[in-house]
């Protein structure tokens, strides 16, 4: 059956990358602070990028600032990473990092908004609201989830670090192993940032077959070799790199992002030797 | 110092009601499934029912799933609830009902998106990355957040109900402590459903003067008196009851408007003597 991680797994075969780039036009990086400043910005990067991105993923506070127009470019945007991939002929997953979660029936027009009306392939989601205001957006396997588990922010400490009942297991595990459960039709995946190698390591123990996206390697200081030696799947997969700053504020994106590429599969490769 | 809730309050005062009026544009509810019929939808209600709200709360996923002319509708929809209030010489508060979540840049669009771009005046956030998530949308006093506490769908067992430490408290009432330490300005109050009076009494015992937004009562089968009861502070204050389908499906809005708030008065009364 092919499902979001199928559609992701041929990609990342396409492009030898695990790199996901994001799309996230900050207002200090842009000329003019405007819906047209946004999507001019994106597009440029999706152009020179696109043939090194295993995924994109826009950020939908940076759009949703600018109101109705703000909007409409992130689906401008969405719809360019499409007409690159009829170019490659090769598919390029979106991820719409959006971090919604809400109840049945407001899910489901979530759903929408980011499958239908966007058109983006998968969403982040927050997990706070459990399995019920997921399950809308898994019913489609072609669609995929990834769940905010282990961010990188101060704040991670607040609630996700917290220890559950006699065993002392922090809530992030709790929600890895929640994931693993919902994960029904093969397109649930985690959040986990790459700034704790430690924490890595405990999520992919407890969900040893689960997708990871990664934030957190280049601007936020994550180390590239130790996200990938705790992240990766025994079969070399399963981890997926989103870098913005990195590679938006590079002097030459499509350099940027052809030398992270390479710099993982050099770290790939010594890993299997 | 004016704050969100010494806005919010004198509302009340002003309005004689806790009533706070959903605004969800579910597609089965519009005569044709578009931006267009979501903001008639919204028009009508808000002008029948504008006397008796004390605030009104719109839900962006509802407006989100028609793209860019669904947000614009939202926010025309805002700005009408600002022509009523001038009319009624008296701010009539809305809640963006967003359950918004992200780190501290993202969270700082997310307030100018929210704040700014539809003139909302707080909005409600997911509580799972922590302060620093919440804290930009704290730096205004004027404008206020609901923080997802205890919800009232059958997912808020798979993390809010989990037990921590040795102490066995719920994760949930943390989440209330959280958000006590984090009201600095008085602009942050909970979320807390209405259909579990004890999961309310307890909130209301762990966070004595927090305002609780505690939807469920009505179509969601919450009991309003037990709400009442359970969730009122000391001096009276400090519930906001939210109600969408029970007044939306109405035959007359605006009347179903004036006898819940009528309903509410009088259960307060005879909860004095």
């Amino acid at each position: 059956m092919e499902t979001f991680f199928t559609f992701l797994e041929k990609r990342i075969a396409d492009c030898s990358s695990l790199l996901c780039v994001g799309l996230d036009p900050h207002v200090s990086d842009l000329p003019a602070p405007s819906a047209e400043g946004a999507l001019r910005f994106c597009l440029h990067l999706v152009k020179r990028t696109a043939p090194y991105a295993a995924a994109f993923k826009p950020n939908a506070a940076f759009f949703e600032q600018f109101g109705a127009p703000g909007w409409e470019a992130l689906r401008q945007v969405i719809e360019a990473v499409g007409e690159q991939s009829r170019r490659q002929g090769s598919l390029i997953p979106v991820i719409l990092d959006a971090k919604r979660g809400d109840i049945a029936s407001t899910a489901e027009a979530y759903a929408r908004s980011a499958f239908q009306a966007l058109g983006a392939h998968a969403i982040t989601l927050s997990p706070y609201l459990g399995r019920d205001s997921v399950e809308p957006f898994l019913v489609d396997p072609e669609k995929g989830v990834f769940l905010l588990c282990k961010t990188s922010n101060p704040g991670a400490r607040d609630l996700q670090d917290l220890l559950l009942g006699e065993a002392g297991e922090p809530l992030y595990i709790a929600v890895a192993r929640l994931a693993r459960l919902w994960n029904t039709r093969n397109n649930l995946g985690l959040v986990v940032g790459a700034t704790q190698p430690e924490a890595m390591t405990a999520v992919r123990a407890a969900a040893p077959e689960l997708w990871i996206l990664a934030p957190g390697v280049g601007a936020q200081g994550g180390d590239l070799e130790a996200a990938l030696r705790a992240g990766l799947r025994a079969d070399g997969k399963g981890l997926l790199l989103p870098m913005s700053r990195s590679i938006s504020r590079a002097a030459d994106p499509g350099k940027a992002a052809a030398e992270m590429r390479d710099q993982i599969i050099s770290i790939q490769y010594q890993m299997k030797g």
